[in-house]
């Protein structure tokens, strides 16, 4: 939805006839003048090595690249006067490079073609946002390994169906998304390697009979080589759905953490109070904040794996090689890209505002029995008994618990051995969330050690 | 992505920190906007049954009546200044109408809130949105119906798997596109019914305690009544789903024929000859017409569809009543709604200027013994003979044409009955391409006379 | 995943070759067997109408319609031996009416093809999902009229962000899913009304040159009237689009509804107590309760959304008439169906079941002011204030009472009159979630009243 | 879509109320019985290392160990008998094997819990799935190489928009199916990467108590190393995504070949030919051949990416650690899984059987002025013209040719210069379909002895 197209759509729609339809249906200006710094990185190498090649003139090749750097300095300047009638950026510059530089600008377009250029545009543009999810994905790390670092041993309730299960740390469950986050990471940095072959010089589909040389520009624009397979090049959209995937993925995480966030910030629960930055307020109940960001947050999967669904859908069933349907590729995964880098810095910015209500947390984590799997451990442990058998014992002693009102540490030691006569006041050793929580000294358990020593990787890694 | 964003967006991305994060995520303006008039007329409503009730006193809702005209025409006229800060069009707008008639603004919000407003508002944008799906849709089968009465009696190729199956006629062929659109425009008739229920006056979610008149605002809007319950009012989008899956399923349908179109255009088939309008060329291959307008049409479901599980997702789990999620609603509706009228307004143009090959569609008509079908349902017919042995009958013609390198009706009365004593000469009337379409009287069959059957009761329908 | 492709799966997959490969990918009578009575019916039909057509012989037609009897009786009876060489329902039938009847089997074949036949049968069956589904929809409904009524008076909060807004009742919350459950029956209603044309007699594509009766076959099936273009009739599918459209959303509504009550049966919350019967217990915490169905409930729309996204990719870009990726269709309407079917019995059970914890519901409705409103608009209906400004009065008395650790009710007449002097003590009549809720009498408003006569309304649509 | 399922839905579709109900939603038994060799590979690793670190004696481990083998070889006898009231194969094995070892068998549950059970066995299996995905992919690679191999000479149209642009090598098309296929192939290498972590020893959600040694149990199963977080083993299903997404992409370049090779076997294109084995015949058309399995291929993206919308979904804003919703992931994968599988497998087929109709595709190569590109591309290397004059000037040629209804190769010297007097006679060298090809060996260009290169290059990688 460009200015151009909302504008022309705001009245008379389509009155002024076909020509009118087509020039809204065709023309790409409108998004694509956003890989305008792309394009023209794309031409400045082309000329470059076409003049090492000697196929233009090295002076032809200086004045390409000197106006070229014109034009980019206009389009960042605001003073460029972009043509729908040209249809996309690659002619919008191509044609103001003509006026700048007259007819060396007719060579520049030697050797290639739109098609390899365009794939070639969007494949730099891809990449400077895989390097921009990656910086937003590690910002945030950061600032949950500082979340987990303060709270590395505040207890908190384990749920499981939302329901108490057993306590953790707070550190603990900051952690586990540093791990999905990690993963996230790691699938850019792969979409990255996978996607770092150029297209240019594929020409229109075919290769060229130009002496021309594709390991050069291939360099120049920091590719790792020149795609293998001109065919291939030229029809390969992969590099953006393996953007959307990872990018869909990400934004499933952060839609989970949201989710948690809204929760623990009702009157309910009261286990986090976010910052009135990330929240907004109600006039009439000044106590009343609203977890905008998170809701927002968690609605950006919605947009963002749409854009993969799109693409998908597109690119379903097309011959070889390029075909116009491909066009479409471009306005989802900008939109895709903005609202990735958006929900990133949003929930890096809540985290790192938001503050644990330690105390509400703590008198949760006790709550329900939650250390009856560590009493179940300790009759395995101590008693040697089977497991099945173990838990049969623990259930009695949390209905004796219950009908008497009270949690298990609260028992006597005479009202336990009413229900198995050999449990010893050891027992009470592992009762209560702290007794818990440090007992849990399992790799990648939430023992507040265990927690540190991951911080402590992370923090490694991330360095 | 609008103006705004795509500026916030393009240099120091966030870089404003947290406040700026905020903004970007939470501000609704950059697109909103495009339901000023809707907004507008809803407030207009509302003011005056604010009066009507005597909740506000009947100079107050002149004034604010006027002022909302006002309000406006600086929008329609491009001169209203949008500010971020006020968040969303309701702000923008109620702001400025306090500055045109001071005091009385304040008034207008009595017995309403911001949730059932911008419900209000959306549902008057998309009702707008059906009702021009339905022109677009009308259009389109009306260029069809041209179409197939031009060629009511030429015959082309029926394909199975894209195997030429049994002959067709072209007529036939346009007019299964109009059942299709007739489904579509039935599709969204039934999506403006069940949507048209006016949310205003269900207030922040619970109703309000002033004595509203809801049926006085819901008749002044075109709704068929008040919704009946109040939290669902402000937290259903069911309508925009209904818009986007009728949306979607039209879109399946032009990508169909634009598939067709696409194929048909190719040097291997010549069905069809695309206008200039809507294909583009090459500078370098004058006679080379690339059918763009079409394969784009065929993308457009991409983005629609795409639309379609953008809102579902983020719709899916969400408790009532109104949650901040919701807001990632109308940027998806907004651009299926204008590509959805670019496609069928394309689809009308291209439909409009192309011109079939009939000699070429009736030489591929013929190709592949594809009457093969008829000669065995006259053995049925003529020598009583069970359908799969006239089948195997039939079989055994065509293997012998085959060894002749001819067609059926070229195999003598000897050569047939050397397959099948009882075969008469009356055979010869059901072979042939034109014999074959004509036979096909059967309601709904490619006959022209059912074809012109079709077209009349089309006619009828939509006159 | 039939048994048939799951055995071949398990051991030495494909490795039987490219003949097994083929059967394993081409193949459809491991699903498309739960069509047979929809198949045999419409073999009933057609055999019926070619007699009465003069087509075959009553005798014949006698013999087919006994012998189809007798088939369907050995497929419900268990005793059918389904062959995979026969690869799908319709061969199976057919062959083994032959065996049966002998030679008049093979008439039966005569004007139709298995294009058409498969088109009708998979309609039949679709059609009698919609009624399954309005069945379960309107069984959930009852199930929630019968909560509503119980509730009509019970006070709870209502949320906007997961934050208490308002004070609402329990019943007008059961009421607002009646709704969303009602426009979910209006669209099984609309779907059924749009897809029941029959496509029987189409043929292959074309139609046929038999003097069969489509009316007579459309109406011994219930439709409505035989499909007016043969060519569509073949290759359309939007009934079962429109199905899982329908099924999609109404799964989005019951994720809703799962979503609050696992929420609502958080230790947290408290807000209902499932029924054991659907939830899992623990065999060591006897008091803990998993809302399993819920949380499957929840899940549902996935794979009934996936489901729609399947067969809408698979229809994009298809060329007419019919092409076997049609087949595709099946598999994933049959899932979504039985699905759907499971997620409304769950959930008509769970509504049943569960029991509302009445005192905690109210205790949190009265939580964070949520009078705050009820006293804004008495400001503004009592003292004639503007809106806006009541909401300025009102946050400075909510602001007050925070800092004295109450209520609004709380404040005395003299406190309040020194934020605003002109409040009497009229304004405590308004205070309080009972006075509130009963307030809110606008329509489709929260007051007890406003839901029993929606109540009421729907009981009468439902009887 | 289990056996038990289809007969609970045949008839009486929950007749037998709420308890029925809660079976057919919550049991899991139906379909995850797949993985039953994973499960008792994960209990067998899970013994040994219990024993291993003390925690059971090392007879009880042993007994364990044989005591699970035993159950093996009951479920891959057909043997075993599944039970839906134990609802999940991993209580249908304990319980067997409490059967056939007895006491010991209760042991076997210490330090660990069915969430990290569950996530260890779907993991493997998923792993073992990606494993025969990198196969499948090999193999077609392989055949693909075959037929780039023996028509690395052969000439045919190079598309865009599906209109002849310039003369590419069947050798070049086959080989840009590899290079996506590599791709794929990548990815499912990635993905097998980033989920080789184990998370068996994560128990319910917080790790254990007991002294378990994750190293050793990891390193059994073949995991790369144990999962760091126990919050995030038992919530993540990351590695289903990452399967999933791969799959849908690999799906969708399978639906791009398929589409072609559905276009190429039409009457009008008739460049390949498909073997019998892997198409449907006609009883009546015995010529004809429908070309099923590549139609069924380029449906399969539908199944296989609904499947990953469906899963996203469903994990969407799911709060940690499990939730039950997690149980919908299974069947999704193993419904895609086996259509990817199948998919590989069937295009193997047809790719080794299909013959390619050299002569078709030679005389269309050449049609169209196919290689007017390469007449430009001689202006501006022999006669040193800028590249878009040298557009201007084989345009006119073009237009020549074509009022004479000739190919370019066919006019005259004279009537060359006629347009452009500077072009000498060396300018028939490069026109001409054979010539056209020859000269493009840029890098990955369509040249003969480039796609040797690139075969030989594919080989290495492959060997």
């Amino acid at each position: 939805m460009t200015d151009t197209s909302s504008n022309q759509m705001w009245g008379g729609r389509f009155a002024a006839g076909p020509d009118a339809i087509m020039e809204a249906i065709n023309a790409s200006i409108g998004f694509d003048q956003r890989m305008a710094a792309q394009d023209i990185a794309g031409s400045r190498a082309h000329a470059a090595m076409l003049a090492a090649t000697g196929i233009v003139s090295d002076s032809d090749a200086a004045a390409m690249r000197e106006g070229l750097l014109t034009v980019l300095s206009e389009i960042e300047g605001g003073t460029f006067a972009f043509s729908s009638a040209l249809e996309d950026i690659h002619m919008n510059v191509e044609a103001r490079l003509k006026e700048i530089i007259g007819e060396p600008a007719g060579r520049l377009h030697t050797g290639r073609s739109r098609n390899d250029q365009v794939a070639t545009d969007f494949k730099l543009w891809v990449r400077d946002q895989i390097d921009a999810a990656i910086s937003g994905i590690e910002a945030l790390i950061a600032a949950l390994l500082d979340q987990a670092e303060a709270g590395a041993e505040w207890v908190m309730p384990g749920f499981t169906h939302l329901q108490t299960a057993q306590p953790v740390t707070w550190g603990h469950h900051m952690m586990a998304y540093v791990e999905m986050l990690g993963r996230d990471r790691s699938r850019f940095v792969d979409a990255r390697a996978r996607m770092n072959e150029c297209p240019l010089g594929a020409a229109a589909l075919a290769g060229t009979s130009f002496p021309i040389d594709r390991e050069m520009t291939a360099q120049a624009l920091g590719f790792d080589r020149p795609a293998a397979n001109s065919l291939d090049a030229v029809s390969d959209r992969d590099f953006a759905l393996d953007f959307l995937s990872a990018a869909s993925i990400c934004a499933m995480h952060l839609s989970r953490f949201a989710e948690e966030l809204v929760i623990w910030s009702s009157a309910q629960f009261r286990f986090v109070t976010l910052s009135d930055r990330f929240s907004t307020g109600s006039s009439i109940m000044p106590q009343k904040k609203n977890p905008d960001a998170a809701e927002l947050i968690r609605a950006k999967i919605g947009r963002i794996f749409g854009a993969n669904v799109a693409l998908m859908t597109v690119m379903k069933g097309l011959p070889l090689a390029y075909s116009k349907d491909m066009q479409e590729d471009k306005e989802q995964v900008f939109d895709a890209a903005d609202n990735l880098m958006l929900a990133l810095a949003a929930m890096e910015g809540m985290v790192k505002d938001m503050s644990a209500n330690v105390a509400n947390l703590e008198a949760a984590a006790g709550a329900g029995f939650s250390t009856a799997t560590d009493l179940a451990d300790w009759l395995v442990r101590a008693l040697n008994m089977p497991f099945r058998d173990a838990h049969h014992v623990t259930g009695s002693l949390v209905a004796l618990a219950e009908s008497k009102g009270c949690d298990l540490p609260d028992l006597s030691l005479s009202e336990m051995q009413s229900v198995h006569g050999a449990i010893t006041d050891e027992v009470f050793g592992v009762l209560g969330v702290h007794n818990s929580v440090a007992s849990r000294v399992s790799y990648g358990g939430t023992a507040p050690e265990q927690v540190r020593t991951q911080i402590a990787r992370w923090r490694e890694v991330m360095s």
